[in-house]
């Protein structure tokens, strides 16, 4: 049975890990017999959003804490994540990626990664793991790893911002994945794109798939 | 296209809304090419759990604006719900539904069920549209209609309970759907039962095809 290293940083899309983009993951995961573990930061989140006013809440809430509620408390520290352990790494997105574990909401293509991250997405990679990302996630790999092969999607402030950090970015529709199997990244387009959430489904699906094919 | 009302009630299995269950109907629903509209009391949640301790936090969240973190902003307040413009109601599971929507996790059979819920149940009852309530909120709708046939899976305290309101109890298995075709009720155990995601995936189709199946 494979083993997938799931990675989230909160609960909700504006300040933490897109939550169906997290469970289609875990759903496909599921679905291909394979099991999942999932980790979060034991920190803050940068902030908290309400997401039915749009606003900024005057509050402080925990990734690892908040990402328990999709886990059902089945989670673990980043801290603790061994990734020899492990198979493959996925990284679903959410904006929370992009501003909890790195700085690209606020920076672009000078974005700097959260050191944990940082260090977890190289030693994967130097093992020759695979690693998937989903929607804005592949940032992360692109300012970690420069030279891969990537989508999200077909934004271009986006595709700009991952050029100069060094990737190649090749323009998707819903559903699709980029598979860079030399170096061995998969990535897919998500809420990146308009998309319902049978879409984040069929994506998470392929995305799973894929690594499992290339495993 | 059939439209969907679902009522969700925060966030998270221990306080609020069981996110699986949640986003599998919702995924459900957009997989039958039917229209979904999430609506959330505006009112606060009984509490906040964290789900990595386990224990209480000394905080309080509103159930709309967590739900928005499910629905990805696409919420309204229940006071908005005109049933009249639905074709079926859905309400997913979670200890929330019993914490929030109705006070069964604290007084078992002698619940009593928060009053724009026991109307919009009732107004739904009323015009003949089938209701689906997935995991533990069928306790709401056996505490409101009474004389109904429902699942909650095996538990034999939580079957007392629900039999003790009036409601025929049928025993089920992951995935299965107890459909009573004479009161429209379409019930799903879910996580009143060891499951994985995929279970909860299956089950969820399962209840909105049956429902589809019957309208």
């Amino acid at each position: 049975m494979k083993r997938f290293a799931v990675i989230l940083c909160g609960c909700g899309a504006s300040d933490g890990s897109e939550i169906h983009e997290a469970v289609m993951t875990l759903l496909a995961i599921d679905r291909h017999k394979c099991h999942y573990s999932v980790f979060a930061p034991d920190e803050n989140q940068y902030h908290v959003m309400n997401m039915f006013t749009k606003e900024e809440m005057p509050e402080t809430r925990n990734m690892l804490v908040e990402a328990a509620r999709i886990a059902r408390g089945n989670v673990l520290s980043l801290s603790e994540l061994d990734i020899s352990q492990f198979d493959a790494l996925i990284l679903p997105g959410g904006f929370g990626a992009a501003k909890n574990l790195c700085t690209y909401a606020f920076d672009g293509a000078n974005a700097t990664v959260y050191p944990p991250i940082a260090k977890i997405v190289k030693a994967a990679h130097q093992k020759q793991l695979p690693i998937g990302a989903l929607c804005i996630a592949p940032v992360i790999l692109a300012k970690v790893l420069g030279k891969i092969t990537i989508t999200v999607g077909n934004d271009p402030d986006t595709i700009a911002n991952v050029e100069q950090m060094g990737a190649t970015h090749v323009n998707t529709q819903e559903g699709e994945v980029i598979a860079d199997k030399a170096n061995r990244i998969f990535t897919t387009p998500c809420y990146m794109l308009p998309a319902t959430v049978a879409d984040i489904a069929d994506s998470a699906d392929n995305l799973i798939r894929t690594i499992l094919e290339n495993l």
